[in-house]
Protein backbone atom coordinates (compact mmCIF):
# COMPACT_ATOMS: atom_id res chain seq x y z
CA UNK A 1 0.00 0.00 0.00
CA UNK A 2 1.40 3.22 -0.95
CA UNK A 3 1.87 6.08 1.76
CA UNK A 4 -0.57 8.07 0.56
CA UNK A 5 -2.93 5.08 0.84
CA UNK A 6 -1.90 4.40 4.64
CA UNK A 7 -2.37 7.84 5.47
CA UNK A 8 -5.74 8.33 4.04
CA UNK A 9 -6.85 5.38 6.28
CA UNK A 10 -5.34 6.95 9.08
CA UNK A 11 -6.63 10.68 8.91
CA UNK A 12 -10.04 10.79 10.05
CA UNK A 13 -12.89 13.15 9.25
CA UNK A 14 -14.53 14.79 12.13
CA UNK A 15 -17.43 16.49 10.61
CA UNK A 16 -18.75 19.89 12.60
CA UNK A 17 -15.18 20.54 14.16
CA UNK A 18 -14.18 22.90 15.50
CA UNK A 19 -17.74 24.22 14.39
CA UNK A 20 -20.87 23.36 12.16
CA UNK A 21 -19.79 23.27 8.24
CA UNK A 22 -16.33 22.25 8.50
CA UNK A 23 -14.72 19.01 8.03
CA UNK A 24 -11.76 18.40 10.37
CA UNK A 25 -8.69 15.97 9.40
CA UNK A 26 -7.44 14.51 12.76
CA UNK A 27 -4.44 13.53 12.24
CA UNK A 28 -3.82 12.48 16.09
CA UNK A 29 -4.42 8.43 14.70
CA UNK A 30 -1.09 9.11 12.47
CA UNK A 31 0.75 10.56 15.56
CA UNK A 32 -0.30 6.95 17.57
CA UNK A 33 1.79 5.34 14.79
CA UNK A 34 5.29 5.51 14.46
CA UNK A 35 5.57 3.41 11.39
CA UNK A 36 3.52 5.77 9.08
CA UNK A 37 5.08 8.45 11.24
CA UNK A 38 8.71 7.75 9.97
CA UNK A 39 7.41 7.42 6.28
CA UNK A 40 5.90 10.51 6.61
CA UNK A 41 9.44 12.62 7.56
CA UNK A 42 11.45 9.96 4.91
CA UNK A 43 9.17 11.37 2.54
CA UNK A 44 9.57 15.16 3.92
CA UNK A 45 13.23 14.50 4.35
CA UNK A 46 13.58 13.45 0.84
CA UNK A 47 12.18 16.33 -0.26
CA UNK A 48 14.05 18.54 1.96
CA UNK A 49 17.11 16.97 0.91
CA UNK A 50 16.37 18.35 -2.86
CA UNK A 51 15.86 21.69 -2.26
CA UNK A 52 18.97 22.28 -0.27
CA UNK A 53 17.52 23.90 3.28
CA UNK A 54 19.93 24.64 6.58
CA UNK A 55 16.95 25.38 9.15
CA UNK A 56 13.33 24.42 9.57
CA UNK A 57 10.19 26.20 10.74
CA UNK A 58 7.16 24.30 12.31
CA UNK A 59 4.36 26.33 12.93
CA UNK A 60 2.87 26.59 16.20
CA UNK A 61 1.57 23.44 17.44
CA UNK A 62 0.83 20.54 14.35
CA UNK A 63 3.36 21.58 12.29
CA UNK A 64 6.02 20.65 15.67
CA UNK A 65 4.96 16.96 15.33
CA UNK A 66 6.62 16.68 11.89
CA UNK A 67 8.87 19.64 12.15
CA UNK A 68 11.04 18.28 15.12
CA UNK A 69 11.66 14.48 13.58
CA UNK A 70 12.57 15.85 10.27
CA UNK A 71 15.39 18.48 12.33
CA UNK A 72 16.48 15.38 13.95
CA UNK A 73 16.76 13.18 10.48
CA UNK A 74 18.15 16.25 8.59
CA UNK A 75 20.76 17.18 11.36
CA UNK A 76 19.45 20.87 11.10
CA UNK A 77 17.82 23.63 13.57
CA UNK A 78 14.42 23.58 14.15
CA UNK A 79 12.51 26.54 14.62
CA UNK A 80 9.35 27.50 16.40
CA UNK A 81 6.68 29.70 14.86
CA UNK A 82 4.43 30.78 17.46
CA UNK A 83 1.17 32.63 18.34
CA UNK A 84 2.25 35.98 19.59
CA UNK A 85 3.68 36.28 23.99
CA UNK A 86 4.65 32.33 23.43
CA UNK A 87 8.50 33.65 22.82
CA UNK A 88 11.23 35.39 24.71
CA UNK A 89 13.42 37.79 23.72
CA UNK A 90 13.76 39.81 20.88
CA UNK A 91 11.30 38.34 18.16
CA UNK A 92 9.69 39.38 14.70
CA UNK A 93 5.93 39.34 14.60
CA UNK A 94 3.52 39.73 11.34
CA UNK A 95 -0.21 39.76 11.70
CA UNK A 96 -2.77 37.73 9.15
CA UNK A 97 -6.21 37.84 8.80
CA UNK A 98 -8.65 35.40 9.92
CA UNK A 99 -12.21 35.08 8.96
CA UNK A 100 -12.89 36.71 11.89
CA UNK A 101 -10.58 39.34 12.99
CA UNK A 102 -6.80 38.84 13.11
CA UNK A 103 -3.79 36.94 14.86
CA UNK A 104 -0.35 36.99 14.35
CA UNK A 105 2.81 34.62 14.66
CA UNK A 106 6.22 35.33 15.95
CA UNK A 107 9.79 33.76 15.22
CA UNK A 108 13.03 34.69 17.39
CA UNK A 109 15.35 36.94 15.51
CA UNK A 110 18.22 35.38 16.74
CA UNK A 111 16.90 32.34 14.90
CA UNK A 112 16.81 34.26 11.02
CA UNK A 113 20.48 33.73 9.48
CA UNK A 114 20.71 36.68 6.58
CA UNK A 115 21.05 34.70 3.38
CA UNK A 116 20.40 30.70 5.20
CA UNK A 117 17.69 28.75 3.32
CA UNK A 118 14.38 27.68 5.33
CA UNK A 119 11.63 24.91 5.17
CA UNK A 120 8.52 26.11 6.59
CA UNK A 121 6.37 22.67 7.77
CA UNK A 122 2.61 22.55 8.93
CA UNK A 123 0.09 19.79 9.13
CA UNK A 124 -2.87 21.32 6.78
CA UNK A 125 -1.88 24.01 4.26
CA UNK A 126 -5.61 25.40 4.15
CA UNK A 127 -6.04 29.32 3.17
CA UNK A 128 -2.71 29.93 3.78
CA UNK A 129 -2.80 32.60 5.89
CA UNK A 130 -0.59 31.59 8.65
CA UNK A 131 2.07 29.76 6.48
CA UNK A 132 2.11 33.20 4.01
CA UNK A 133 2.59 35.24 7.92
CA UNK A 134 5.37 32.62 8.74
CA UNK A 135 7.20 33.50 5.18
CA UNK A 136 7.04 37.30 5.41
CA UNK A 137 9.20 37.07 8.50
CA UNK A 138 11.80 34.99 7.09
CA UNK A 139 11.51 37.72 4.11
CA UNK A 140 11.40 40.77 6.46
CA UNK A 141 14.47 39.40 7.90
CA UNK A 142 16.86 38.95 4.80
CA UNK A 143 16.75 35.11 4.76
CA UNK A 144 15.13 32.58 1.87
CA UNK A 145 12.16 30.66 1.54
CA UNK A 146 13.38 28.06 -0.09
CA UNK A 147 10.23 25.56 0.31
CA UNK A 148 6.84 24.66 2.29
CA UNK A 149 5.82 21.14 3.50
CA UNK A 150 2.70 20.01 4.24
CA UNK A 151 1.24 16.57 5.36
CA UNK A 152 -1.93 17.92 3.75
CA UNK A 153 -3.41 20.53 1.66
CA UNK A 154 -7.23 21.32 1.05
CA UNK A 155 -6.54 22.54 -2.50
CA UNK A 156 -10.10 23.90 -2.78
CA UNK A 157 -8.96 26.91 -0.72
CA UNK A 158 -6.02 27.79 -3.01
CA UNK A 159 -3.68 28.34 -0.09
CA UNK A 160 -0.60 27.42 -2.72
CA UNK A 161 -1.48 30.27 -4.93
CA UNK A 162 -1.10 32.90 -2.09
CA UNK A 163 2.28 31.14 -0.79
CA UNK A 164 3.78 31.58 -4.20
CA UNK A 165 2.85 35.09 -4.78
CA UNK A 166 5.26 36.00 -2.57
CA UNK A 167 7.62 33.43 -3.22
CA UNK A 168 7.57 32.18 -6.43
CA UNK A 169 11.21 30.68 -6.53
CA UNK A 170 9.51 28.17 -3.33
CA UNK A 171 9.04 24.56 -3.95
CA UNK A 172 5.56 23.76 -1.78
CA UNK A 173 5.04 19.73 -0.94
CA UNK A 174 1.81 18.38 0.31
CA UNK A 175 1.88 14.53 0.85
CA UNK A 176 -2.12 14.03 0.46
CA UNK A 177 -4.13 16.66 -1.22
CA UNK A 178 -8.33 16.63 -0.75
CA UNK B 1 31.36 17.64 28.67
CA UNK B 2 28.63 16.13 30.38
CA UNK B 3 24.81 16.48 28.72
CA UNK B 4 24.07 18.32 31.82
CA UNK B 5 26.92 20.78 31.22
CA UNK B 6 25.79 21.54 27.89
CA UNK B 7 22.05 22.17 28.76
CA UNK B 8 22.83 24.50 31.07
CA UNK B 9 25.18 26.82 28.52
CA UNK B 10 22.47 26.23 26.16
CA UNK B 11 19.39 26.95 28.11
CA UNK B 12 18.80 30.60 27.98
CA UNK B 13 17.90 32.74 31.47
CA UNK B 14 15.08 35.42 30.77
CA UNK B 15 14.08 37.26 33.40
CA UNK B 16 10.83 39.06 33.54
CA UNK B 17 9.31 36.57 30.46
CA UNK B 18 6.24 36.21 30.78
CA UNK B 19 5.98 38.32 33.51
CA UNK B 20 7.54 40.84 36.06
CA UNK B 21 9.71 38.46 38.40
CA UNK B 22 9.20 35.46 36.80
CA UNK B 23 12.80 33.79 35.42
CA UNK B 24 12.11 32.14 32.27
CA UNK B 25 14.13 28.84 30.66
CA UNK B 26 14.19 29.27 26.98
CA UNK B 27 14.62 25.79 25.68
CA UNK B 28 14.58 27.34 21.78
CA UNK B 29 18.12 27.57 22.00
CA UNK B 30 18.35 23.80 22.43
CA UNK B 31 15.99 23.22 19.56
CA UNK B 32 18.23 24.50 17.33
CA UNK B 33 21.02 21.78 18.09
CA UNK B 34 19.79 18.73 16.44
CA UNK B 35 23.02 16.76 18.27
CA UNK B 36 22.14 17.76 21.66
CA UNK B 37 18.81 17.37 21.16
CA UNK B 38 19.31 13.74 20.00
CA UNK B 39 21.41 13.17 23.51
CA UNK B 40 18.35 14.45 25.59
CA UNK B 41 15.81 11.92 23.65
CA UNK B 42 18.67 9.04 24.18
CA UNK B 43 18.70 10.25 27.91
CA UNK B 44 15.00 10.15 27.99
CA UNK B 45 14.53 7.01 25.83
CA UNK B 46 17.36 5.11 28.67
CA UNK B 47 14.52 5.99 31.09
CA UNK B 48 11.66 5.22 29.06
CA UNK B 49 13.00 1.34 28.57
CA UNK B 50 13.63 0.66 32.38
CA UNK B 51 10.26 1.55 33.23
CA UNK B 52 8.29 -0.71 30.69
CA UNK B 53 5.78 1.90 29.12
CA UNK B 54 3.56 1.52 25.87
CA UNK B 55 2.51 5.07 25.57
CA UNK B 56 3.83 8.15 25.31
CA UNK B 57 2.02 11.24 26.18
CA UNK B 58 3.42 15.18 25.24
CA UNK B 59 1.92 18.20 26.83
CA UNK B 60 1.14 20.91 25.19
CA UNK B 61 2.89 22.28 23.17
CA UNK B 62 6.50 21.92 24.55
CA UNK B 63 6.07 18.47 25.29
CA UNK B 64 5.54 17.83 21.87
CA UNK B 65 9.17 18.50 21.35
CA UNK B 66 10.66 15.83 23.25
CA UNK B 67 7.53 13.39 23.26
CA UNK B 68 7.32 13.04 19.35
CA UNK B 69 11.05 11.90 18.85
CA UNK B 70 11.16 10.09 21.71
CA UNK B 71 7.97 7.92 20.29
CA UNK B 72 9.57 7.79 17.12
CA UNK B 73 13.10 6.46 18.39
CA UNK B 74 10.70 3.76 20.91
CA UNK B 75 7.98 2.86 18.21
CA UNK B 76 5.42 3.82 20.32
CA UNK B 77 2.19 5.88 20.03
CA UNK B 78 2.48 9.43 20.64
CA UNK B 79 -0.71 11.06 22.28
CA UNK B 80 -0.93 14.95 22.64
CA UNK B 81 -2.51 16.45 25.80
CA UNK B 82 -4.01 19.52 24.45
CA UNK B 83 -5.85 22.71 25.70
CA UNK B 84 -9.42 22.28 25.74
CA UNK B 85 -11.37 22.93 22.64
CA UNK B 86 -8.57 21.50 20.12
CA UNK B 87 -9.10 17.69 20.15
CA UNK B 88 -11.72 16.47 17.97
CA UNK B 89 -14.00 13.33 19.09
CA UNK B 90 -14.82 12.09 22.56
CA UNK B 91 -12.27 13.47 25.29
CA UNK B 92 -11.24 13.14 28.40
CA UNK B 93 -10.77 16.24 30.48
CA UNK B 94 -9.30 17.96 33.83
CA UNK B 95 -9.31 21.25 34.80
CA UNK B 96 -6.84 22.22 37.48
CA UNK B 97 -5.83 25.40 39.17
CA UNK B 98 -3.48 28.56 38.00
CA UNK B 99 -1.93 31.19 39.74
CA UNK B 100 -5.51 33.35 39.04
CA UNK B 101 -8.55 31.00 37.65
CA UNK B 102 -8.40 27.45 35.99
CA UNK B 103 -7.16 25.84 33.47
CA UNK B 104 -8.26 22.50 31.32
CA UNK B 105 -6.18 19.54 29.62
CA UNK B 106 -7.45 16.87 27.07
CA UNK B 107 -6.96 13.72 25.78
CA UNK B 108 -8.65 11.76 23.06
CA UNK B 109 -10.42 8.70 24.87
CA UNK B 110 -9.66 6.17 21.88
CA UNK B 111 -5.80 6.92 22.94
CA UNK B 112 -6.20 5.57 26.45
CA UNK B 113 -6.29 1.70 27.13
CA UNK B 114 -7.23 0.45 30.40
CA UNK B 115 -4.31 -1.45 31.93
CA UNK B 116 -1.44 -0.03 29.71
CA UNK B 117 1.34 1.61 31.26
CA UNK B 118 2.03 5.58 29.78
CA UNK B 119 4.94 7.88 29.90
CA UNK B 120 3.74 11.69 30.51
CA UNK B 121 6.55 14.25 29.22
CA UNK B 122 7.09 18.03 29.38
CA UNK B 123 9.61 20.85 29.03
CA UNK B 124 9.44 22.21 32.79
CA UNK B 125 8.01 20.83 35.60
CA UNK B 126 7.13 23.61 38.04
CA UNK B 127 3.80 23.17 40.66
CA UNK B 128 3.20 20.40 38.41
CA UNK B 129 -0.29 21.59 37.78
CA UNK B 130 -0.37 20.38 34.33
CA UNK B 131 1.18 17.19 34.75
CA UNK B 132 -0.69 16.20 37.54
CA UNK B 133 -3.82 17.08 35.55
CA UNK B 134 -2.76 14.87 32.80
CA UNK B 135 -1.92 11.81 34.95
CA UNK B 136 -5.31 12.22 36.81
CA UNK B 137 -6.92 12.08 32.99
CA UNK B 138 -5.01 8.56 32.44
CA UNK B 139 -6.21 7.03 36.01
CA UNK B 140 -9.68 8.29 35.60
CA UNK B 141 -10.11 5.85 32.09
CA UNK B 142 -8.35 2.75 33.73
CA UNK B 143 -4.60 3.22 32.50
CA UNK B 144 -1.40 3.35 34.58
CA UNK B 145 0.84 6.48 34.75
CA UNK B 146 4.22 4.79 34.81
CA UNK B 147 5.95 7.89 34.71
CA UNK B 148 7.02 11.28 33.63
CA UNK B 149 10.08 12.55 32.26
CA UNK B 150 11.06 16.32 31.90
CA UNK B 151 14.06 18.59 30.58
CA UNK B 152 13.98 20.78 33.43
CA UNK B 153 13.05 20.36 36.86
CA UNK B 154 12.15 24.18 39.20
CA UNK B 155 12.85 22.04 42.16
CA UNK B 156 11.99 24.91 44.70
CA UNK B 157 8.34 24.84 43.39
CA UNK B 158 8.16 21.25 44.73
CA UNK B 159 6.32 20.25 41.70
CA UNK B 160 7.27 16.52 42.52
CA UNK B 161 5.94 16.28 45.54
CA UNK B 162 2.01 16.49 43.56
CA UNK B 163 2.82 14.18 41.19
CA UNK B 164 3.45 11.19 43.43
CA UNK B 165 0.88 11.99 46.17
CA UNK B 166 -1.63 10.76 43.21
CA UNK B 167 0.94 8.39 41.36
CA UNK B 168 3.60 6.81 44.51
CA UNK B 169 4.38 4.04 42.16
CA UNK B 170 5.57 6.23 39.01
CA UNK B 171 8.97 7.22 38.57
CA UNK B 172 9.96 10.85 37.56
CA UNK B 173 13.13 11.54 35.47
CA UNK B 174 14.16 15.17 34.81
CA UNK B 175 17.64 15.97 32.78
CA UNK B 176 18.34 19.01 34.70
CA UNK B 177 17.60 20.58 38.56
CA UNK B 178 17.61 24.19 39.10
Amino acid sequence: MSLQSELLTIIKDVPDFPKQGVIFKDINPLLRDPLVMKKVISQMADYARLINIQHIIGIESRGFFFGIPLALELNLPFIAARKKGKLPGSVISESYALEYGTDCIEIQSSALKKGDRYLIIDDVIATGGTASATAKIVNKSGAIVAGFSFLIELTFLNGKDLLLKDNENAQIQSLIKF
